[in-house]
């Protein structure tokens, strides 16, 4: 079925598998989580950037670069739409969601922030969400808090509740768990931190290709995402900051494109964004990641995660009868399952795993402070995109058979 | 001719335009300083990474992820040996020359100065040679000094010599002027920094896809280039350093892959490069970079500048003749042809110029100091790559003649 079709076919299961040339027939991909897959129109628009319409943005005085521009600003537009931003001002270029969280801790917390000052995160973070503050606070004298979690494995709002004070000033989560897929109740989170006057800064790399996300319903006032886990391409990502948060933030990288005139005697800045984004941008990775969310917002991110919260359902399900596996997390986790078979190092899990044609995550995820939270060295990881299917879960379960039969 | 059959015939001219799809027949693309178009290998080799083996880098336990590890590595032993690096962990991938810059104005710079230490640029710096150590300078009290050009454009080295003291911890140079395509001897630069016990940094920007550059033999301590001005993807670029500067660097950004343990109490972190990478990287710019590299060292880099050298003093030559045209920069610059037309705003050269299918540059390039130094607010530019021939310059010749008649 083509994206198309699936579109007129609402009632109809999702099956696009056929969109994604690099998955062949009978590989079970499961390490959406880490990267998704490309379809056709992402990688075509990519081809045609290069092939046949490149040129550079912002300078040129020629009409193929005058067009690169618009394409490039359309691509800013559409990200904007996409997560429901006020203004297309407020989406700045990085590299990726790791860059747009260093952005903020370096432009933002590292500027605002004062000895005594405190940041509250999860027990549940991934690292780039998580050595950052470390980083920013090393610089300026503050203090950084652990929110634990509930015995499900979701960030524990009640107890956020009961840590905040009116010496935080900043709130950094998750909106959806890389390792357990937990999905944070950004609304009350925001309530929170605002509560004691602090910012929230969410980390959406796993929510934007599974959820419906908008960043001004949801109340945050920071929003970081990947474009290669949104079917997009590598070496693009997003920042998403409400404008006087940005207009405030002194510039980042210094360079061309970010200036309005520099002088040995002295140089001045653009507005945002532009005064994030120094240098010549990735501009065929924005291109591709517009690409991207028309793909992903011509299936509805509605059905994709009721697709990927039908294969969590079936795979807990399925994994929950084998009484040598271990699940964590909650049962409603956005498309991604982790789990540990007894007495089976997850390493072994996923090599074996990959004779039988699947492909999971084993390790620590990028998410230490949560192995030890869980009482573990690393998990396996089995996580879903809009690719995947009940022939995938099957899969899995046979090899995790396999498993059991070898180390049995 | 296909670039194989460029390279069996090394005595014929370059004529390579048939490898770059996005180039239509009689459109002269004269703008390859701002960005490279791109040949058809590196589109290959980034549609065959998206479209046939992607996965992410450093982590899969299943074969694609540990076959894309291999290839991401390859193409930094790749880089490595294209610039004659010492070793390929001495090569840190970035966005582009840009980032490369900002990182060692932030992690060794603002590091390493102390108020009263100097830092000595060129009056020709593109900004993203200056707003960096601007920016570092604030937070150090370090100073900048600026180095004079010669006559005909060439950064003054026997001005910098006379300036050049014990203070001096920093020179910053560029390589090639990416206005005035003047070439730095850049041996003589790194004598002149080492002599006063600074470091030199060069941005090489222009010069890599346009003479061949050994890092060691240059003896410099820090290179800095862009792929997209290579022929390769945007979003990648490439920092070189020493190892043991690159080894007494603090942290870049902070995340994944960067860190060796992470816990709330205390992070370590990964020696060079990785520890410069944190996040997933843009896997499928540094494949794409990899063919680019491959594609312009089929050609060979001494026959790539020589073909451009050839086009410069064709160009310079033909609009040396005509009155109206005062042209900036040395006669053997390195494939960079920065010019006026009198009375005319190069704005209004380009947009006529356009008009005739001929892309040129005009503006600041980036560089308002050099401006200020030639005394114009703009130039307008006209840069070479390996696809351009004499057809190109004929229509440059036809369009100038062309503005002459309508502004005469």
């Amino acid at each position: 079925m083509t994206v198309t079709e699936a579109v007129t076919e609402a009632d109809r299961p999702l099956d696009l598998v056929a969109d994604f040339p690099a998955i062949p027939a009978g590989w079970a991909y499961l390490d959406t989580a880490a990267t998704a897959q490309k379809p056709r129109p992402v990688i075509e628009a990519i081809t045609r950037a290069y092939g046949e319409t490149y040129a550079t943005v912002h300078r040129g005085v020629y009409q193929r670069s005058a067009d690169m521009t618009l394409a490039y600003e359309a691509a800013r537009r559409r990200v904007a739409r996409f997560i429901g931003a006020g203004a297309e001002s407020e989406i700045v270029f990085v590299r990726g969601a790791t860059e747009a969280i260093n952005l903020v801790a370096q432009c933002w917390a590292a500027v605002q922030l004062k000895p005594g000052d405190r940041i509250l995160l999860s027990q549940l973070e991934h690292h780039s969400n998580i050595v950052p503050w470390q980083l920013a606070a090393e610089k300026t004298g503050a203090v950084i808090d652990v929110c634990p979690l509930t015995a499900d494995g979701r960030i524990d709002l009640d107890a956020a509740e009961r840590m905040l004070t009116p010496a935080h000033k900043l709130v950094a989560l998750a909106h959806v768990s890389n390792v357990l897929g937990s999905v944070l109740d950004v609304r009350r989170a925001a309530a929170l931190a605002h509560g004691v006057g602090a910012k929230l800064l969410v980390d959406g790399c796993q929510a934007v290709a599974r959820l419906a996300v908008d960043v001004t319903a949801l109340d945050c006032d920071f929003y970081a995402f990947s474009g290669h886990k949104l079917y997009g391409p590598t070496g693009i990502g997003v920042l998403w900051a409400r404008a006087a948060l940005l207009e405030a933030m002194p510039p980042y990288q210094g360079g061309g494109s970010m200036i309005d005139t520099v002088s040995f005697a002295r140089t001045t800045y653009l507005p945002a964004p532009a005064r994030f984004e120094a240098g010549t941008p990735h501009i065929v990775g924005a291109l591709g990641l517009h690409a991207a969310i028309d793909y992903v917002e011509a299936i509805g991110l509605d059905r994709i995660h009721a697709h990927e919260s039908a294969l969590v359902a079936e795979a807990r399900a399925a994994l929950g009868r084998m009484n040598i596996v271990r699940l964590f997390g909650p049962a409603d986790s956005a498309g991604i399952v982790s789990f540990a078979v007894e007495g089976v190092h997850p390493h072994d899990v996923g090599t074996i795993l990959d004779e039988g044609r699947v492909a999971i995550r084993a390790g620590h995820h990028c998410a230490q402070p949560l192995m030890a939270a869980l009482g573990v060295p690393a998990t396996a990881r089995a996580s879903f995109g809009v690719y995947n299917g009940p022939a995938d879960i099957a899969a899995l379960v046979d090899g995790i058979e396999r498993v059991a039969r070898i180390f049995g």
